[in-house]
Parts: structure tokens; sequence; C-alpha cells
């Protein structure tokens, strides 16, 4: 299997999706190209020995060279003709924006290119945070209350302090914070606001356990990675979870019962269902009361949680062999034949 | 405004697409052009004198100009360079897949494209049944009751019959059928299940009103079209509500009180939102017992539902004035720069 791995792209997580790519260049072993997506959206083909950060902070990828994408995939221009790149299967690493919001899964569907990652549906609704809960709902998974605000509306706050504050359509805990008090609540909002329309307002609560727990769906049914309890000062602010993006090692273990972990499994295995098929997700729940919530779906988790799995070139494997394939729609003109007589003549 | 009819594209409702390109080539009086997707999602440049159902049901169009689509636009191909063809505005007019699913609003962003249309999140909600209805709920919208099945899972139907079967993510009513009795069942699954693994399953109420009402928000708030009753046959079938698709003129006004008519708006208003801006959407309601439920969302309703309207020409150009803006991310490398010491070399 030779893998292309697309990252970068329009996104407040451009530069995670650097870290994440250089991070996965030592963890998978197959073959594999790089194909960097950069913010004005051009297309380029990365040497390997070429993906290091500073490459691209200093735009020197601009030398690389550029890719057009169109039906079947990837090509490069060459004088006359176009060469087409050879790969069996795009990984979509692009977190946020574009990578996780529909548009790459919509573009590579369009164009007929197989990838790993989510498809428009499940981005949709993992990327909305309200959208998750109301998803999540659906399937029997219970999520924090909350309350989402519009930058236009003025609207009154439902939930004592401390609440948690967070753009609705943004992963990373970019644009995030924890308020503790009236004094703190304008300039939260301002920061939130800055990154979406919409926010998304929630209760805070300091002594919630955290489990993150990532799994696939194979030929074979579901596979899961070890359930890791985060370890957390306060909360993850986003240098350190950038940080955190380029994790190939290091996961902490949760201790948990065998009845709690089947617990979270069975609640990963409802949102996963049949909407996440093809992609590896990681799923980060609370847990508080003896009661399992939600908090965020990752369909594209940093350097695809790797370092939760045993052998995560197992798992890529198994994906590969799992993805979804769009329905064949044959178009043959029936209607059209047969009405026309009577409508468009 | 100079327009760009897209349409066609691979969709169970590719057919009804042309029929609706066709409809609008007469009710739009500004300047526009004509760019047709085929099912192999080749897009071709179409001259308006064409424009007939045959010329594509006899895959005369093959012979029309290619186009590209890149960043900026649509292209055509010259023997050493490609030509930008000139429009100010694309019209989305792909219904069902590919058109209504995200796709093509993905693919518009992405090239920079401006359009008139639902973007992918509000496609994504409107396109599957079972969204619309989480959603909906979300904004103190009632729908029926419902109950979802997948092929793979055997499952028992919740509701005594009469029932509605519809598959979860198409439109146009292809797939659906009413079912009476037990024995008409397995033959109706067996039909939904062609069009999609997932079908939506709600109770049939004959004695039932429909009020259909269209609207978009401009830069002065929200417009409405009239609300129609439709006049129906018991339901309405595929190659009824085909000739739907072709309508100019006719509705049926739906006669309502006051009270009532406003009753609608105000649903339609919490429907809308932001999720639609940049589009003409129909919300197609149910009234019973003094309730009104969503049934649902068109966000590219055939022929754009301009025989609701009474100046069509000018709701298109009042949406056009109000389109959505994509965010403007400006990537900076700030955190690579800064974090690069510790990590990236």
């Amino acid at each position: 299997m030779k893998y292309a791995i697309l990252f970068g792209a329009n996104s407040y997580e451009h530069e995670i999706s650097i870290v994440s790519a250089i991070t996965l260049k030592n963890v998978i072993n197959e073959e594999k190209i790089y194909i960097f997506c950069d913010k004005d959206r051009e297309f380029y083909l990365i040497d390997e020995e070429k993906l290091k950060a500073k490459y691209f902070s200093s735009f020197e990828y601009k030398k690389a060279q550029k890719l057009i994408l169109k039906k079947g995939g990837f090509y490069q221009k060459l004088l006359l003709k176009e060469k087409k790149i050879e790969f069996d299967l795009i990984v979509n690493l692009i977190h946020g924006k574009d990578g996780e919001d529909g548009t790459i899964p919509s573009l590579l569907d369009f164009f007929n290119i197989n990838y790993i990652g989510p498809r428009t549906e499940g981005s949709v609704i993992s990327f909305n945070k309200e959208f998750t809960k109301l998803y999540a709902k659906s399937k029997n998974v219970e999520t924090l209350p909350y309350q989402v605000l519009n930058k236009n509306f003025k609207q009154t706050i439902d939930f004592d302090f401390p609440i948690i504050i967070k753009p609705l359509r943004l992963g990373s805990s970019i644009g995030l914070s924890v308020v503790k008090k009236n004094s703190e609540l304008e300039y939260a909002l301002d920061v939130a606001y800055e990154f979406d329309d919409d926010i998304l307002i929630e209760p805070f609560y300091d002594n919630i356990k955290e489990y993150n727990l990532a799994g696939i769906k194979s030929k074979d049914g579901f596979i899961f990675s070890m359930i890791e309890e985060p370890r957390k000062e306060s909360i993850l602010d986003f240098d350190k979870k950038y940080l955190d993006f380029s994790r190939s090692e290091g996961a902490n273990k949760a201790d948990l019962s065998k009845e709690l972990k089947k617990r979270i499994q069975n609640n990963f295995k409802n949102i996963y269902g049949t909407l996440f098929e093809g992609a590896i997700i990681r799923c980060d729940f609370f847990y508080k009361d003896d009661k399992i919530y939600l908090n965020e779906i990752n369909p594209i988790p940093g350097s695809l949680a790797n370092y939760l799995f045993d052998d995560f070139n197992d798992i890529l494997s198994m994906i590969s062999l799992n993805l979804p394939k769009q329905r064949k729609i044959d178009i043959d003109y029936k209607y059209i034949n047969s009405i026309n007589a009577v409508k468009c003549k």
C-alpha cells in the first residue's frame, strides 16, 4: 500500500497538520508520499527529506512541484501533458477547517480518489459541536448541557460560573476559555468570537475525569485503542495541545474497571456507527458521578492518535480494507425520454 | 449580474436538474450561461439554444465545450493556455446527491467561487432526513415521530400502519412508499433500500394538511413567498413530482388565517437561521390538530420554487447581495516558529 499524506490547508489548525505529518513520517512504515495544501489551497508534492516545520514556515515549499487536483487524482503538469501522481490511498491529515468540515472529503469523493478519513456527513456532524450533541443524543450517548450564542444576537448565559467557552466549529482548544467569574467573561467571548460567529457554552467541572478512546471499524468489527486518561493541567491550551499533536508515544493508560472500559467502548461504537466508516477517530469522553458524556469527536485526531494503538500500522492497513464506497448511480434518462413528449418539445 | 446555472451531476435527481435548468431559462431575465455536470462529473458549457432535455438524453452534449474546475472558476482549455469562463455567480441547481449533500458547495468554497445555494453544513443537515429532525428540534420546530432502519440490521417497526417509508438521503419522492398493510411492507422496504442503506419510517396521516413556503434572508431581513397548499393525489410520486420540478406558474395559494401564516413563517425563520444564508430554500410543513410540523427542507427546490414568488428575479438579485463569506484565515506560522526550537530541529 502506498499512502499519500494530505496536510495543511486553509485552517486555524494548519500548523498542527504540518506537525502531524512530520510525526507520521516516522510512524508509518509503508511507502508514502506527501501532498501539502498551502493556505491559498495550492497543492505541492513534498520530498520526504524536506518535511520539516521550517520548510513550510519559511515558504520554501513554494519551490516544490505543484500539483493539480482533478478527476482520479493529483497530477503534475508537464510541458504537453499531465502526469498522474501514483499512490493507492490518501490519508486525510488536514485538521480543522477544510479537512474536518467536509470540504476535503467532498473534493476527494467528487474526484473519485480513495481516502482514509471521515466522509462529508461525519465531518459536518463532528466539526459543529452542537450537531455533535444532537447526533450523540440520537445515538443514546449523553453530552453536557450547553448553549449556543451568536455574535449578532445578544443573549444571557444560562449557566453559573465556572463555564467553558468554545468556538462552535474548531478543534484543538483554539479560542477556548474557562471563565470563573463575570469580569473574565467579555474577554473570553471576544476571543472565541474571533474564530467563529457561533460559540458554545458549557458548565465547567474541575473534578471531571477525561477518557480518550480511538478506534476503527474493520471488516471484522471494531478495533479499539487503549483508553487514555490525558494528563491535564487544568485544561490544555493551544500551545500544549499543539505539542500533543506531535505525539508518537507516552499515552497515560487509564486505570479502569473492565465494566467501565466496556461502557466507554459501547459509547464509542454508538458514535462511530456507520457515519465514521473509513476513519480513524478519537472520541473524548467525560466521566462524572458514574455517567459517561461525549465531549468531542475528533474524526482526524492529531497524528491520527497513533500513540494510543499497539500497532498503528496494522490499524492503517485494516481501515484501508474497509473504506465506504460511493453509491454508483446509473443515469439512463428514462424519465426524460418518457416525459419528453409531454413537456419538452 | 451574470449567472452560471450549474446543473446535472451524479444524482438520482440528475434528470430533474435538467428540467429545472430548462425551466429557469425562461424565468431568469438576467444574462446567464449554463454549466452541465454529467453523470461522470465532467463539466460542459452548454449553449442556451441547445438546452433541451433531448440534448442530454441523446448524449449530444458531449460535443459541447468541456470545462475544468479549479481555483477561481471554470476554465476552457485552449492550445497553450486556459481561458476563464466569465460570470459573477453560480446558481447551484443540482438536486439531490452532489448538489444537495454538501459536495458541490464544498468544491465551490474550496475553489473560491461565489454561489447561490446552501453551504456544506446546511446541505448535510437537510439532505439527511434524520439530521433535519434533530436540527429542527434544536430550533424548537416540531417534526413527525420517526424511526431509522439500516439495511444491515434487522429491526421491528414501531408504528402502526399506514406508514411512509423514504430513503434517508433523497428528495423528490424517489423510493418513497406509503404502506397500508403488512403484505406491502417487504416490497416497499426493498424499493427504499435500493436508494440508500438507511431508510426513514414515519406514521402516515391521510388527513394532514401540507403547506409549502419558500424564502430568503436578504440584507433587510426575511422575504417570503406565498404559502402554497400543494394539490395532492394521495402522495406525489416521482413522475408527478418530476413534472412539478418544471413549474413556472400555477401555485395553489393556501387559504390561511393571518395568525397561522405568521406561525408558519416563524417556523421557516427558525429553520433558515444562519445555516441557510445564501440559499433560496423551500420548507414543506405539515399541519394537524393545530400543530405545525416540518416535513422537509429543500435547500435547492425544483426550479428554485420560482412559481411561489411574485417577482423571482428580484429574489435572485436580493440573495446575490447577501451571500455568506468564507472566513479568511491568515496563517503566520507563529506557533511553528516559536516551538520550532523545542521540537523540530
